[in-house]
């Protein structure tokens, strides 16, 4: 029970990314619900047959080490030195306040959603991709005009979805490509 | 796509409870997130077997059409007649969004939380329920305090708990009576 009472500041915790409708950012339990939701409806488009709830509670768990080590944003080079050992001593001790077998379960989790080797792993780690193109690109390039992101880092950055999806990848770089073409993405 | 995009509404939609690491009222993509959690911790504590990928489910989705018809407050009687029309309408613009097989798993996912006659439904129920507890038990009766709800509102209205969760239902009961103790519930 104290780990479901810790587990609410995940609530807390903001991302660069608004939210679609509404002004505000975005925080990582309403991210992670709208992954786990995406799961359901998009697990069609994984590239080979896939475990599908192992997806859904890979996606319910990824970001709770965040809870410890912030938001570490994808773009930012300094930021993501260090980042898995930050997040892999989190781990450690938010899914240690859980009875043995339960903890050893999402740990084990949350080391294959990081490790992207697995068909489950690539498939939740493309929507955490798509989702931001998403929302920026229904939110008039937010985060990438904030942040001075050119389309070459966006494809660079989000290539590795085709792991997961081939046809989501092909969907976001159309995405990508709009986004150009609308000019609120700055072409490289 | 549009579903998934219509579906960040939820993000905007507020409870009347507080999270408990913060002072802000909780809303239901982030509530959403935190039932599923706690299905996944908590399964053990069933009073039968169930499917739980399908109590998950249920719990994803199970507040969407707030997105139209808006959260009822539990306690609020005259709001609550005429709610399940009011939600089976949203329920069928949303989910009518979607392919028509997803659609129809969605919206019977949906009716069958609504119903609570299957034991993963009443487990998904008794969740919904308890959670509230936690946060104002959590809060110093926060929500209790402010719409003047006495012990004896509480006990009537989560009994029902006990039809997906004895200990659960138990664990609920050791909350109201702290809290009462404690003087941030009163006693009726």
């Amino acid at each position: 029970m104290q780990f479901l009472i810790e587990i609410d500041k995940l609530k807390t915790i903001e991302r660069r990314t608004r939210i679609i409708h509404g002004e505000r950012l975005e925080n990582d339990a309403e991210h992670s619900w709208h992954l786990a939701m995406m799961a359901l409806i998009l697990q069609g488009h994984s590239n080979k047959d896939i475990d599908i709830f192992k997806v859904v509670k890979m996606l319910l768990v990824h970001d709770l080490v965040e809870i410890d080590a912030g938001d570490t944003f994808a773009y930012d080079t300094q930021g993501n030195i260090g980042k898995y050992e930050r997040e892999l001593k989190a781990a450690h001790r938010l899914f240690g306040m859980l009875p043995e077998q339960q903890a050893k379960e999402l740990l084990s989790l949350w080391i294959e959603f990081e490790m992207k080797e697995t068909q489950e792993a690539q498939f939740a780690s493309s929507l955490d991709r798509l989702q931001p193109i998403i929302h920026n690109h229904q939110n008039e390039g937010d985060t990438w005009q904030k942040y001075n992101i050119t389309s070459e880092q966006v494809l660079i950055r989000n290539a590795e979805m085709a792991n997961g999806s081939e046809t989501l990848w092909t969907y976001a770089q159309q995405l990508v490509q709009h986004s150009i073409d609308q000019g609120i993405l700055k072409q490289s």
